[in-house]
């Protein structure tokens, strides 16, 4: 990309910002595009009919003459545009029935002339634009002009800055990819031409960041390139500022020693069943935390055996975490005391804050913890796990399996859902963090700490909203590259009726924006609850693939067909099997069975078929990964199956292959037990469904794709 | 619809047939379309110049001129084509290019003319089409012309013949429906004209099925009308027969046989354990069948404490059922003895035929059932359950849990997953039926029972392909009215390569036909598996809704949330709550909760914040259908919750009050004990999820919707 002229197009905003508009002209919005290197028809404004023949003349081609007035935004409505106009004779008549039109729209309107501009059309309109989120603040659009776009809302985003890997990755992320790239016999449009421009929006947005709007439609996009046929461009009415961010030092120390604490206050323990600071203190004891705990009562000296204090002051040594048990009006007061003592974490359980319309109390709050460099989870939390330290500063019951995956909720409800889920399926946790009203600590707080973090392997959000949508991105752009994030947003449906006074800003609808964009962090995103807590369960466990080529291993034919279509479903390649490797599966199988893929050994065969077929599916490197499903028999009993499979599969881990193994499992109840015991020796494996095996191994390959590690 | 001119439109067939040829000629296209009422431009055919010229200024209007030869199929690239022609001076310059760019492009052709025709455009083009499906047989196709059809495939596909209702809900199946009716701000197609055109050429392929592949593309729609500009027809190039089908009452006479014998016969049975014949004998006896039984076995006098025969033919009674369970050699000598002694109907458990590539031996055992007027299950399934008789003839094991959903299967694996399924949730069963090779009894055959069965209210089929797709629709229509179908077609992704001569044809791919034309059959068709299952265990629990106001009730925020976003998916319509009835829950709930939809009562709230608003929302005529969303707190917990909503509902019940009550538990494993508690009190529930249970609601609610019942 050339160097931007940016002086020129600071010169440009300022007069606009200067003579009181938000809105720049079309020559504004040209020279503008002309100093970001943004390919434009050629052009010129005429004052005059002579001016506009002029023009015609020396642009040789067919024009478009348009109005331009600050006044006359819709320009098309005042019939302030002709087109199709050739030769100087009908660029004059043109220029004066332009004006005419103008006068006669509104009488008042400022005209500063006519815009005379060479015609262009031919090959594709796209529309290319750049637009505020308000979570994610600049974010860059791209759609296929007309129906596509405004109908069937066929548009992409990716926030802004991008490079042009990432600008390329828009045009084919939208549907109607293939028209751009020669269906229908027509020639293929120059991706990389279309791609700069792209390229080139994000840059100028990024660098005037009082951009509101930005809106190249249509841009005409042909084999030779991209022009934008019209600009428009809107500046912001108030002035802007970048959300505050700790540094990632900082953020880590307060994450470290809230995960981590050497003691933790109990502020409101209670000795009384029922009341929550008796839960807290029950779940900090009889979890296992080794570290000091200490009551905080007024009233009491003494409660589970640990010494009570009246304050956090009084407590002798240093407090890492303050876990909050007391009613919303005492919490200030309380809190500040701990910025006194310089705790360094509140972990804010009470309920009464801004989800009871107390905004102004959690104002207070906030500005307290910020006074005294608190950082504070919640309020109204049920606070948290982390299993590693044996950790349960929460009102619910210790959880203990310890595994991989830490997960978070925004909200108490599917917070407990994530509790009782796991403990049903025996989940591997590393931590569980109830969110709440987000007054501090958010997303991206937590997500620096598991990067970094060993007990960790995969994170799974529950999220409704992100408060600062840019640094979650970043900090998920780089933690994706490591370890899997899974993100269940919810409210995907409420596309916020937006106020937007350009096309880009009226596509942006809320769900379309978080899903690209959090796509682009590389965060799988989970479709619902179950199917959160279900990659959460299975994604730590898989190993990652090492390659596309996915083959299913079936006792029952029917199976094979709805793993198949699931395949398809979760975005997995189905390997083309190579001659002499089908000659090898056909060893094994018998002569009706199917090789190709699904390898169908068909529903009577032993034990040996199932295991012979398996290991070779292992051994085989240009495999990468297996689906097996199971068809319950007398002759392979369930339990039979599982055995074998995890000891095949363990045999091959010990030689060093560890590819994902995921199963279906059709039969009677017997095969419950033996999914279980699959998924207790790393084989994802659930009975009657063969949708839900396959969708957790697509999980895993979707994030190891956009971590780059399928080669 | 004016009468159409079938003698024209014969007379023009025969012809073609009688000159060896299956495509029409241009105008004889016309002509077709004339005899049937499809608007076409004014045109003729002009043999000579000055023809074309006269033609140009009686059409009176911009005319194309294209070649007409039996020889030239791509007339453009013939350059054959012109277009814009003005005036009969032009028209008569392009007969003469036409004419030597043909002879140019094959000199041998032979020249019909050049055909002189009114050139039309603007509006919105659409592809109006009809072709022949191996599975439906006739079926018309509708879209949009270019990118959206051709890359988007945004095409629907019914069974013709159709009336004008669903030639209307053609224009609504597509994605861009929006825009024909006037997206941005363009007038709105004349939608009952293409409608029309939709209903005849319906009535034209149905009249003529002879008639393979039809297209009319494009057609111009616009405010006016509808304009087909280009006709294309092809013949079947063999004679065509449509599939024989027995008569109604005939396949309820074998079929109630099959689901109510009087007597059994076990042909192969065995007192040797792990033979089939041994374990069927042991479910049909153990399974409480109170009809007689009759084993058959040469080489025993007793099995079982009953008289072995030698033969079926030795058996003193009639015999309504025979199950073998011998060897696929030994299967045609025994099943003709089975015609010998008027057996009506044979389950037939042996694999080895097509199944193995052994299609021959199974034809012949077709062949010996046809002769005898034997009904046929399988070959190759695990056998079926009917749990009014108490009926097990099976190798699995018997299933006790009466109830009202039939389930079949195609494939043996699914089959044990239904079993499994049913048993671990007690899921009430009429039926659970293998289908196997389906070389005889399919799908329509038993749902013709079902149908009028009163122990069966809700039917759930898995199938990969079905034999006869139009007799599956006429009776799934029909039953569709009263009870609902759950289809789970598998293989949706294989979309078969099919050779196709038109665009209709090339547009038709498997899954998307099935897709609609289930839909138009008021099919529910499920995604996956677990769906079936999920649907078929929850349908038949829900009654129907009388009307589209669906009501969140909910605990949890984050849960009202996600359920909302649920809602949208499975197509639901979340009430706008009127101010009366706002007020009145706002009495029940917090002042910081949300009325509106969801309504939010807090999490805190006790049991009775959770009946009152749960019994308004059941009394109140307004609200159609409730959703729940549980929280797991101390103040109420899992079965609290689930006790008073089974109550309330149960009160409301008795009050003829009976609404479709679904929940989603949020909590720890409490929940699942308390999920059960509702699902026995006919509320659909789950724990860890709040797709499923609004998923199974919208099953139910597509169901109604498509029979008519929502008013």
């Amino acid at each position: 990309m050339p160097t931007p002229d940016k002086a020129a197009v600071r010169e440009i905003l300022d007069k606009v910002r200067a003579e009181g508009r938000d809105a720049l002209t079309a020559p504004e919005g040209k020279r503008v595009a002309d100093a970001y290197g943004i390919p434009t028809p050629r052009e010129g404004l005429a004052t005059t009919a002579d001016e506009a023949a002029t023009l015609a003349a020396d642009i040789g081609q067919t024009v478009v003459c348009k109005i331009v007035s600050k006044d006359i935004l819709h320009k098309t409505e005042a019939g302030g545009v002709l087109v199709g106009i050739e030769g100087p004779d009908k660029a004059r008549a043109a220029f004066e029935r332009i004006i005419a039109n103008a006068k006669a729209y509104d009488a008042e309107a400022e005209i500063a002339g006519v815009q005379v501009q060479q015609q262009v059309g031919g090959g594709h309109e796209v529309i290319i634009g750049a637009t505020t989120d308000p979570t994610f603040g600049k974010i860059v659009a791209f759609g296929l002009g007309g129906v596509l776009v405004e109908v069937l809302k066929d548009v992409t985003f990716r926030l802004a800055p991008l490079d042009t890997a990432e600008a390329a990755s828009m045009i084919n992320g939208i549907k109607a990819a293939e028209v751009l790239h020669g269906a229908r016999g027509a020639d293929p449009v120059d991706v990389d031409g279309v791609a700069t421009v792209i390229e080139r929006v994000s840059a100028l947005v990024t660098d005037f960041p009082e951009i509101r709007e930005f809106d190249l439609n249509p841009v005409f996009a042909d084999a030779a390139g991209a022009m934008a046929a019209d600009i428009r461009i809107l500046l912001e009415t108030s002035p802007v500022t970048a959300p505050v961010q700790p540094s990632q030092e900082d953020i880590l120390a307060a994450m470290n020693k809230l995960m981590n604490p050497r003691s933790v206050a109990v502020v409101g323990a209670s000795d009384q069943e029922g009341k929550i600071g008796n839960s807290v203190m029950k779940n900090l004891i009889n979890g296992g935390y080794a570290g000091e705990i200490h009551p905080i009562n007024p009233k009491a000296d003494e409660i589970m055996g640990r010494k009570a204090y009246a304050s956090v002051t009084d407590i002798p040594g240093e407090v890492d975490v303050a876990v909050f048990a007391i009613p919303a009006k005492f919490v200030a007061s309380a809190l500040t005391e701990c910025g006194e003592k310089g705790v360094a974490t509140a972990v804010m359980i009470p309920s009464g804050f801004a989800e009871t319309g107390n905004q102004e109390l959690q104002d207070e709050v906030v500005a307290i913890a910020h006074r005294y460099g608190i950082r504070m989870l919640g309020p109204n939390i049920y606070g948290y796990y982390y299993t590693p330290q044996n950790l349960c500063a929460t009102f619910c019951t210790p959880y203990d399996v310890k595994g991989g995956v830490a997960l978070t909720s925004q909200s108490g409800g599917i917070g407990m859902a994530i509790l009782g889920f796991a403990r049903t399926t025996k989940m591997g946790v590393s931590a569980i963090v109830g969110l709440g009203n987000k007054s501090d600590v958010d997303e991206d707080d937590l997500l620096t700490y598991f990067e970094q973090d060993e007990n960790t392997n995969a994170v799974a959000m529950h999220l409704e909203d992100l408060k600062d949508g840019r640094a979650f991105v970043e900090t998920a752009k780089r933690m994706t590259k490591k370890k899997p994030v899974v993100v269940l947003k919810a409210g995907r449906t409420a596309l916020g009726a937006r106020a937007a006074s350009s096309h880009t800003g009226a596509l942006a609808g809320d769900d379309k924006v978080y899903d690209d964009i959090l796509r682009q962090a590389g965060v799988v995103r989970a479709p619902g609850l179950n199917e959160m807590l279900e990659y959460a369960r299975g994604l730590p466990l898989l190993p990652t693939p090492q390659g596309e080529n996915v083959v299913i291993i079936t006792g029952a034919g029917g199976s094979g067909v709805l793993l198949s279509d699931a395949c398809v479903e979760a975005g997995l390649s189905l390997m083309d099997i190579p001659p002499d490797l089908d000659e090898s599966f056909r060893r094994y199988i018998p002569p009706f069975g199917a090789a190709g893929n699904p390898i169908d050994i068909t529903g009577g065969e032993p034990p040996s078929t199932y295991e012979a077929t398996i290991r070779l599916g292992l051994e085989d490197p240009r495999i990468h990964a297996l689906i097996l499903g199971y068809w319950h028999t007398i002759v392979t009993p369930p339990m039979v199956f599982a055995e074998l499979t995890a000891r095949v599969v363990e045999e091959a881990r010990q030689r060093g292959i560890d590819k994902p193994v995921v199963a279906s499992l059709a039969g009677d109840t017997e095969v419950e037990k033996a999914s279980d015991y699959l998924f207790d020796h790393r084989i994802v494996a659930y009975p009657y469904t063969t949708e839900r095996p396959v969708a957790v191994l697509g999980a895993k390959y979707r994030w190891a794709r956009a971590a780059g590690l399928l080669g």
